[in-house]
Order: C-alpha cells, then structure tokens, then sequence
C-alpha cells in the first residue's frame, strides 16, 4: 500500500467528462438561436486550442492569465467555424461558464467521498479557481482544497505546478499521489517525485473515438504507474477506502 | 433574506476555539519534558504576537510570508518567557503545528455541513493553506475552497486580502458574505463591498477574561452587521438553510 498523505487530482476528463458537457450546453444554445452545429466537433475544437493558448504562458511570453479568459479567447477563435460569430456577450459569457457546470463520470461523486474519508484531496487543475469551485458544487464533488493554476501561478506540466503545489500542503512529493486519466501529466508528476494513480476514461473523447479497441479493454496497456485503476472507486478500493 | 452566493470565514476565533486547543497541546508537551507553565498564559502571549509579526509584511516592508513562519518565529520569541528555550526542533514544529490541530466550537461542523447546501463556503484566514486544510480534516470542516493569506497573497485586514478573494471566485464583493467574531474583520470586508455576518463567540479568550458580562448577554451590542448570530447554527437558520 502506498503511504501518501493526499491526492493531487487533474480533473478535465479524469473526473469530469467536458465532452459530453460542452456539447449539451452549445446544443442548447445553438437550438435558442436557431443555428446549426455538430455539438461535439464544437466540444472537440473548443478542447485542441486548449493546450496551445497555455503554451505562450508557460513560455513565460505571456503573464499568467486564468483559464476562463483563455477559454473565451479560444471560443472566439473558433465561432466562425460553427456559426458563432453573431453571438451576444451574454451568450458568449454563458458559453464560457459551460466549463463550470461539467458533470462527472457517473463514479466521481462516490469515489471522492470514500477516498476523502482517508486522504487529502485537492484539485491539481488547469483550470481557475471560480471554474473549479463551480463546478463541484453543480456536480457533487466534495474536494478538501482547490490548488492548480491559479493558486500556484503554473500550468501543468511545468514542474512548479506540481512541487508547488505539493508544497502548499507542506508534504513531499512523495507523500503525494497524482490522480490523472492521461500519461502525459502522470509522467510530469512522477518527475518531481509524485506518487502517480492512472484512471482509465476510454471515453473522454467520445465512444466513437476508440480507434484502439484493445487498448480499451486492456486498460493497463504498458504502463508502468504505481497504482492502475479502472475509475475513482475502484482507486478508493485500491487505496484501502 | 440577503443574496450572496458564498460566505467568507474568519477561522481563528470564529470557527476554532484556538485557545484551548494551544493551550492542551503545550501542556502535553511540558507535562512531557517535566517544564512549569501555565498552558492559557502561554497561548494568550503566542497570539498577542500573531498580529504584530504579520504587519512589516502588510507594510510591505518584508516579502509575504506564510503564518506557519511567523508562528514558529514568535514561539521562539516567546520561549524563554515560558521555560520552553531548550526545546528540541521536532518538539518545536510539532507545537507549531498545533494550530494545524484546533478544535471546533461545538456548532461548527454542524452549522458549516447546513450552509454548505445553499452557498460555496471558503475560507478567508491568515492561515496557511497546509494550516487550514490539516485543521479542516482534523476538526470535520468541509470547506468548498480555502482562500485567504496565502493564496491571495495579502494578510487581513488590507483591502486586497477581501477584493481578492471575490475576485477568486467570480464574484462581485456584495454577493460574498464575510464571517466572524471580530468587529474589524467585518467592518475592513464591509468597506470592500462584501456583506457581514457577526458571530459571537464570547469565549475566544476564556471564560474568565469575561470583563464585560452585559455585552456577553446582549450578543448584538451596537452592532449594525448585515447579520448578528450566536453561533454558525444559528447563522445557518437565519440564511434559510
């Protein structure tokens, strides 16, 4: 058993599924205004500008700038594509609030309660600190602190992100464990010492995105993490919860 | 009914009866290394520093620095006074800590679990986020988010320790309502914009320091906070939770 103290969550498709929540509320929105759009190519193309708008910042060319503004400026970027441009400000703002109101996967809610029981668990997220708050409160998910971008001034995977906020709760990156759906982050994590817990979402990026059947069935692929899970319940039982 | 959409918490004092906790921690502690003190003594003159050693930096005359510093600074100061100099450095961190381990007066993880229902609740301390987080799960506090010092980067009483936190949470400072025992609290988050909610706890520092019983019993005083309460369950009643 691993002897961490608390749980570093990423949380954009480990925790919630922003796919299928982007695309439900752009639905409305385009059936309100009487526009026509494919949801989820909307969510997709929202989502790929979401690793370069961060790039400039962890370049260090641009100050730090939270996640809600760096969604509005990609939304921009994309509305001529789905019909988007005339929007109104409101819309535009609502649309940009869509990330707060994400829903979990359908285990988050009760594997966060059995893992907080025994853990500290934080937010270990890109995302701003209103984003984060929001969207527990709209889905459930009973955190013990929001760290992440904001509050340490980093974006993942710079390494600042993670021993910062390890810092923050005054641990060792050893005494931390990053939870996360995706390779990249835990490898980032487990570079500065982290504990890493991979959480498999084959369906992030939809059912009909599952170009590698095998590699969905057999979640545990190569990977070399120090615990494997299927979802957050079965982490909690991995962890003794 | 007031319309705020989150409460803002004073911690110490308001929520954590530090005294008594302090107090039972350094009197394990003597009892164990076979020293003579007076447990109360000892934490009224370990908070008679607290404010003092917080204000070169709200001066801005030292860079910020966490409470759990300034603490283990002004244990030293005060150590001589109270046969603690010969201390080991583990018996040191570990009474630094204690402020990581205060208790709840008893309607705290009740009154907090009701509001928690209706409104995001934060805390708006000049605790460190390692500080509150530890107390949060030792003493049953479900916070939705730990703001205050450290991640806003101002100590209370300055302008910028309330904007800061509203902003945090996308909010405008009248839809945040400030919590706490204190007078000054309130009138420095009132003259931000925020809303008040005063709540009496008039055994913050003994029962026997009652100087002014009148005032104990007639809880409101002359006060004009948007709400005056005995205790967070009654808070609670009043905001309709």
């Amino acid at each position: 058993m691993l002897k961490v103290k608390a749980l570093l969550f990423d949380v954009f498709g480990t925790v919630v599924d922003w796919r299928t929540g982007i695309a439900r509320e752009v639905e409305n929105l385009a059936n309100n205004n009487g526009i026509s759009l494919n949801p989820f190519d909307f969510a997709d193309a929202w989502r790929a500008e979401y690793q370069p708008s961060m790039d400039e910042i962890r370049k260090g060319n641009r100050p730090f700038t939270i996640l809600d503004i760096l969604h509005k400026e990609n939304l921009k970027k994309i509305s001529p594509k789905f019909n988007l441009s005339n929007l109104s400000e409101e819309d535009l703002n609502k649309l940009v609030t869509a990330w707060h109101r994400l829903p979990g996967w359908p285990d988050s809610t009760e594997g966060i309660n059995a893992l907080k029981k025994k853990y500290i668990l934080a937010t270990q997220s890109n995302g701003n600190i209103a984003l984060i708050v929001n969207m527990a409160k709209f889905s459930n998910l009973n955190w013990d602190v929001v760290l992440g971008a904001e509050v340490i001034g980093h974006y993942k995977p710079e390494p600042n992100a993670y021993l910062k906020a390890c810092s923050a709760l005054n641990l060792k990156t050893e005494e931390c464990l990053m939870v996360a759906a995706h390779d990249d982050d835990l490898k980032a994590a487990s570079l500065q010492g982290m504990k890493t817990a991979y959480v498999h979402r084959p369906f992030e990026y939809g059912k009909d995105k599952l170009f590698d059947i095998a590699e969905v069935n057999d979640y545990k692929g190569n990977r070399k993490w120090d615990i494997i899970s299927k979802d957050l319940n079965h982490l909690a039982k991995k962890l003794g919860c």
